[in-house]
């Protein structure tokens, strides 16, 4: 099969060989290989300027992400491949987890750049988030099957991303009947969450470990949960002891959803939800008195883009402090963030000047990042975006 | 009680009032208040060069930190603060363990600046690693006997940081009769350690999450720990069900340690100990061609000094290549530093060049620090020191 070649500039090929996958169009030698000569998803030898041969990937004319390596090799990227990464990824989740609810494939960091597999038992929810993998949508779906056997794969291609790539929003079943809700098991605790219609993929096991780490410092006390979205910490801690929970989210459904979850493991009556704005609520809460043994602060990405950046970062100081000062005299506070745009620099300078202000100190017992399901590729920081903070808060 | 004052230069008040405890020499206004009339580890009101009163701090005139803070308030420092901290760290200990194993007092993050506790069930081991907590030996001992009433006290005022405070270096008993070997359980496994001899105050808590991390992979499989001391993550692997662990480590009587606690936990017949040079003995298995499904190079600090640093990082690119090239086709790596000089960037970037080098693809699972009692401090990055990352390492 004859493939085109594109030709980076000289000293581009760097990134590249230190093990990243992406290149840039202002690294492409246009002059030599202009990218009009490419289609949307088109796979081409990329050649550094002295011409020494550096990978195949699949490109994106449109995007400023223009290409994405897929092999390192000569030979044509084939179905043979992709089963291999498929299930070279599968093995590594068999290894990590007993029950099949994970995030299965990892785009970049499991050599599947753009895909985005998780699994709900025998029903996957799949983002094909790049031109290049949408082109081999599917080659993807027939390799699911293969590997996994599902029940159901639902496309869910309504990422923002997409419009980045200039690819159609849509959720579509892609394979079988997909259900409307899905059961997940996490931590040992079973819930219910909306696959078509819930954020992202549905649920974000990105948050396995934290969640888990938190629920070692509930027993017996008393939990809020900010930005609660479908009970994910909340009935976590229920379930492992907190006397009671709140949760508070803007949602409605998410907390109708988070109420069913509490039910549904039997900690209805230690599950409180509180519909509003967080920071709303949180300072009602100070108002009336209310405090607090545990707190956690898990916003959604308050830095969507850079630009948002000192408005998103004094949005994190603020909720911080109201939720310091929610705290009981000796309180865990948990902060989160999954802005790729906040440094985990920031996020701890939260809890450090928060502490100040609120005449407290602070002692970091915990830096988590997203769960084991979401390895990070260590030549491409991309890969990692989740940060999360467990502190140990009093008055000294 | 009168008490001396020390100024601070025009804008050198920030650090402290950020959260730092620490004062460097070059930031006191020596014009306005001479260090020379200062005696070592003597309390004195801190102010900026406003005047504004800061804290009271203890004083070394002779070290580089010339000044620690206690304190914010403007009461004398007395025993009942000092009781309180212990008692305050005590708390989150007690909260962490549910055995009394542990480090209990980690100084500055303790708000306890320059003392160590590290606790063995009824046995302390203390540093006093400044002239002020030196000079409040009595006190600190007193306030220990008052809060955790021990059987023993050993102080092990043999660290290498005491020179810098131009103290001298000795390891003698502070209270009772403090044993040669005491016992420490770590992640529900016994151990003996050497509590008068054996390296800083006898045993590394910081590795303990680090080590069940790592013991999460091992089950059935073939571990080879490099620079294994006393066995810590060797047998702890061995007892998690590893197949068969291979220690690594230069000091003979380290691995006479290692193997009396494998026989303890009635493992030795899967612990191997090989006397020597980590780096020819990674060279010789290689050249026997064994291999291994889980490697942990936890070396001791490479660089001790800034001015090793060059040479330290090349012997963790060195190390980490050679464990590389030893793992088995889909393996484990734990790479850790204890370094403060080696930047978590830099210790990534050993598994990110090292995978290039041999051809494999890593995928970071877990990044650990030192654990929770060993807390970092939000405002003192001194206070953060170790690193360890946990990765898959495959041919792709």
């Amino acid at each position: 099969m004859k493939r085109n070649t594109i030709q980076l500039k000289r000293r581009e090929e760097r990134r590249i060989q230190a093990g990243h996958l992406w290149i840039y169009s202002n690294e492409i030698d246009t002059k030599k290989t202009p990218l009009s000569q490419f289609t949307k998803g088109e796979m081409a030898e990329v050649i550094a300027s002295d011409g020494k041969f550096l990978g195949i990937a699949y490109l994106n004319p449109h995007s400023l992400i223009t290409g994405r390596l897929l092999s390192r090799r000569r030979e044509h990227f084939d179905q043979k491949q992709l089963v291999q990464r498929l299930e070279a990824a599968l093995a590594l989740r068999n290894r990590l987890f007993d029950k099949p609810y994970y995030r299965m494939v990892y785009g970049e960091s499991d050599l599947l750049p753009g895909l985005i597999v998780d699994r709900f038992g025998d029903h996957l929810s799949v983002q094909l988030n790049s031109a290049g993998m949408d082109v081999l949508k599917e080659r993807v779906l027939d390799g699911l099957r293969k590997v996994v056997n599902p029940a159901s794969i639902l496309l869910r291609n309504d990422s923002s991303v997409r419009k980045l790539e200039q690819l159609p929003l849509a959720i579509e079943a892609g394979f079988g009947d997909p259900p409307t809700e899905v059961e997940v098991i996490e931590n040992d605790v079973k819930m219910t969450v909306p696959l078509r219609h819930g954020q992202k993929t549905g649920w974000f096991y990105d948050q396995r470990v934290n969640r888990a780490e938190l629920s070692k410092y509930v027993r017996g006390k008393r939990v809020l949960d900010v930005f609660c979205y479908v009970g994910s910490f909340a009935i976590q801690c229920a379930v492992a002891g907190a006397e009671e929970v709140w949760g508070v989210d803007a949602s409605r459904s998410a907390l109708e959803n988070a109420l069913e979850n509490g039910a549904q493991n039997g900690v209805e009556n230690r599950f409180y939800s509180v519909l509003g704005d967080a920071f709303e609520v949180l300072r009602a809460l100070r108002e009336e008195g209310e405090y607090f043994d545990v707190i956690v602060v898990d916003p959604p990405a308050f830095i969507k883009r850079k630009k948002d950046h000192v408005k998103g970062l004094r949005a994190y100081q603020r909720i911080g402090e109201l939720a310091m000062r929610l705290l009981a005299p000796d309180g865990i506070l948990m902060a989160a963030s999954c802005s790729m745009h906040l440094k985990r620099a920031e996020l701890l300078d939260v809890i450090r000047s928060g502490s100040v202000k609120t005449g407290r100190h602070s002692q970091l017992l915990f830096e988590g990042m997203q769960g084991p399901d979401h390895p990070v590729h260590p030549a491409i920081p991309e890969t990692r975006y989740l940060k999360a903070y467990l502190a140990r808060v009093y008055k000294p």
